[in-house]
């Protein structure tokens, strides 16, 4: 595989990708087109103009068109002769419906498998877990199924949250919601905080970024793990 | 009808639904046995331990015994014959999917709309809307549907959080995830803040608190509703 599957597009105080972009050079390097998933969009603006904005994130790649999936007339097809593929944020309820609806995951699984390109930013990285169960997203559509890629055998919780101590607030922290997932199902899940990302190159699976990950393990007290750490070690 | 529907149990600096002391003498005057319904508890806590604590919570209701709806062989038979029922927090994917699954959303529709005294806080508040789609909860379990009683006509996000205008955080705020739910959705949605509620009486249908809610209509602006806004006349 050859993959990145990043907590964020944008960090604070830079421009959307920015600070992926020596990873991306390296990740797309010779590809001379990138196809990207807008679906996860919920509104505000179209596919056009989500396809527009990650062309203009991806502008530093001199040589590679970005063609939006919603431009063609058969979307599976359109998946399996991709040279490399980008899901972009937005809902992840949303973008997993239609997956599922145009079923699209079995030929992403299968090209993501097979070595292809892929980056995934937010909800286009959560899909890439064994389910969405550790979304942040709100609900909007239901999709006929959790189930996810299944590229990485834990599930992500992207935009990863520390509790505040000074907060008043009653709704639960991030932690105790990955707590409660955890007493329902086995899934170990990965808390990748903003500026984060896991990068699949061959059989190794490693964190990346300046800052250190949160890992939840069943019947484990949350611990936190470094960058380079192996994901492969998980089982 | 006769219900209070409470964005949260618990407001910061008080215990378990002290804030709505006065309001609950009201609601369940008279009442020999109130059911609870403790299926919205994610882990942490057993269903007993859970009633223990609505229990506590409600010690200042003397003659009024609160019994756990988990201590029945027969679910739909013990709130047929509820004199009062109050659905406690947790997550409202994990209590919607065990209505469904025990086909008690009729059955808790109809004692609600026939008057019955209703307390629901949290996801037990969620679930009075049209649908759960505008909880905050994450979905760590699928439900068969993310319909719910409809008494209200109209989605409730409980917790309601303002934007907070430092945070240097990329994850959405909660009024652009309602929008983002408006814009796919024709239900509207009011966002409770801590420490306010919905309070139904017959035809009665107003917000109480002291604080003001946030209305999201479909196509248009979201506004702020001050407390005794009258729900009927969302239409």
């Amino acid at each position: 595989m050859n993959s990145i599957i990043a907590s964020t597009s944008t960090v604070h105080g830079s421009s959307y990708l920015e600070y992926l972009k020596p990873e991306l050079e390296i990740l797309f390097n010779g590809c001379k087109s990138i196809l990207f998933i807008p679906f996860a969009r919920p509104g505000g603006i179209t596919h056009e103009e989500y396809t527009e904005k990650a062309k203009q994130g991806l502008s530093f790649l001199k040589d590679t068109t970005i063609v939006g999936l919603h431009t063609f007339k058969n979307y599976t097809e359109a998946i399996q002769s991709a040279e490399a593929i980008f899901t972009g944020g937005g809902n992840t309820f949303l973008l997993t419906k239609q997956l599922h609806e145009n079923n699209l995951l079995t030929p992403l699984r299968e090209k993501i498998l097979r070595g292809m390109p892929y980056l995934g930013t937010s909800a286009g990285s959560n899909i890439c877990g064994k389910t969405i169960s550790t979304t942040n997203d709100m609900p909007i559509v239901y999709p006929p199924s959790f189930e996810a890629l299944g590229i990485l055998n834990f599930n992500i919780n992207p935009h990863y949250l520390d509790p505040d101590p000074h907060s008043t607030h009653k709704g639960e922290t991030r932690e105790t919601r990955i707590l409660e997932f955890l007493n329902l199902n086995s899934t170990p899940v990965v808390g990748l905080r903003e500026g984060s990302w896991i990068r699949i190159q061959g059989n190794s699976c490693l964190l990346k970024g300046k800052l250190n990950a949160r890992l939840f393990i069943p019947n484990e007290k949350p611990k936190e793990i470094a960058p380079d750490f192996n994901f492969n070690t998980l089982g």
